[in-house]
């Protein structure tokens, strides 16, 4: 079982309750439990209780910062139809409510209307080619997610490389670092697991409200090429845009966030 | 009163627990009421009972077709901050659920962080030298919304003169038809309220499953300029991008939704 697997594992505690061990091995900047590893342990627990297998639109509202320890997961079907299904967790920690997701639930593989894009997949050199994050610099203390997703680049960001250039996109290979083929939930997670696009305009990192990622394939083996964007800041509202292609080439994620900028 | 809020209004039924009525002035294709009107019923009940004025960022998830004639939503305070409060309202039909909203609310005048675009409003020569909607033709028997909100061209998409081109995307000028000034509550639903830019594939209409919306300020008064895309169609699922600008040229609202096309 994968790192990702493991670490948002969650066993039942009751009708549509759920109990979970936030680890430390997730922390993004302050030292906090990354959202979208949350948002990962709340989809393991509404995935149990949903009668489809994948996620396909899943929405989370972070009301409060998540702790190391345990959390307790209340779920509930909202409506179960035969192509889709809905359904609602709240993640809580020590008695009070932590995030809310809303998702809805099909079978990727039975979703079988047209396909049409008008975007291309990164056009990044071979993941060999390229330069890993962990060869740049070490992570600011405590970021343990940098253990656990392995980052590499053609060009890494400007202030990856203590030149902050104001370009808040960039372009990057990513992947679970023990190799484990990345599930829907995972990449629920992986569209929030990157440092803020708005880093490269000197702003160290941002307080997300509300993140929603569209699923739209079982991701082939392989590195996972992603294309991330801050678009518009407003009176310190920034959005976030992320995607994620697989090695074949097939989009296989597509989220948007809003955040709050310290 | 404008015809938005006269048809979103709602009255108390009992604690968190509001009575409105879905009009037949506001149908889409097939009939149907549209999406982001019913979004704003869902919005006019969850305001009153949130500590803070404007909505900074909805989501609604569409479990069922609306239809026209009495409705009730529940609303829940979820959590109350000083800066944000986030709530979440139920839609109800004669006893079975329709749309489960959660959205987060803040003081737009209190954000006064920074702003930074790295996007531009559309470039449309002015209302008056742009050509309305109305004038190209009518709209299908039953859209009744196309006497709600007005739109108008520099050039209109190509389905729109019978020639569909294959783009799924346009940029337009659109107001609600009266001429009250939008709020954030009617922002909202303005995102929902254009034909799909899929429309221009050949697809006749598309079921939205999950909207979000991001709020960015409150329009000044006059035409909003537009910009929606579809970028990603897999398996028939479409995400549609919308963006409004005010007359002063700042972006007032962005949204993306995911959709089922026929």
């Amino acid at each position: 079982m994968g790192e990702f697997d493991q670490d948002t594992a969650v066993t039942p505690a009751g009708p549509f309750e759920y109990a979970a061990t936030v680890t430390d091995r997730w922390n993004a900047l302050g030292g906090r439990p990354n959202g979208g590893y949350l948002l990962g342990i709340a989809l393991r627990a509404l995935g149990t209780d949903m009668p489809l297998p994948d996620p396909i639109s899943v929405t989370s509202y972070f009301l409060r910062p998540a702790t190391v320890g345990p959390a307790t997961i209340r779920t509930e079907l909202t409506r179960a139809g035969r192509r889709i299904a809905t359904g609602e967790a709240t993640v809580a920690q020590n008695g009070t409510d932590i995030a809310r997701v809303i998702a809805s639930y099909a079978d990727l593989e039975k979703l079988t209307g047209r396909t049409v894009l008008f975007n291309e997949p990164p056009a990044l050199p071979a993941p060999e080619d390229c330069v890993d994050r962990a060869d740049i610099g070490a992570p600011p203390p405590g970021v343990t997610i940098a253990d656990r997703v392995q980052a590499r680049f053609a060009e890494p960001p400007g202030w990856m490389v203590g030149k902050p250039a104001g370009l808040p996109r960039s372009e990057f290979w990513m992947r679970l670092a023990d190799g484990a083929v990345a599930d829907p939930v995972a990449l629920a997670a992986l569209v929030d697991t990157a440092p803020p696009a708005t880093t490269d305009l000197g702003v160290m990192g941002s307080t997300t409200l509300e993140l929603t990622v569209h699923l739209r394939g079982r991701p082939a083996p392989g590195w996972l090429a992603c294309r991330v964007s801050t678009r518009h800041i407003t009176g310190g509202l920034a959005d976030e845009d992320f995607e994620i292609w697989d090695s074949t080439g097939r989009l296989v994620a597509q989220s948007r966030q809003l955040a709050l900028l310290p």
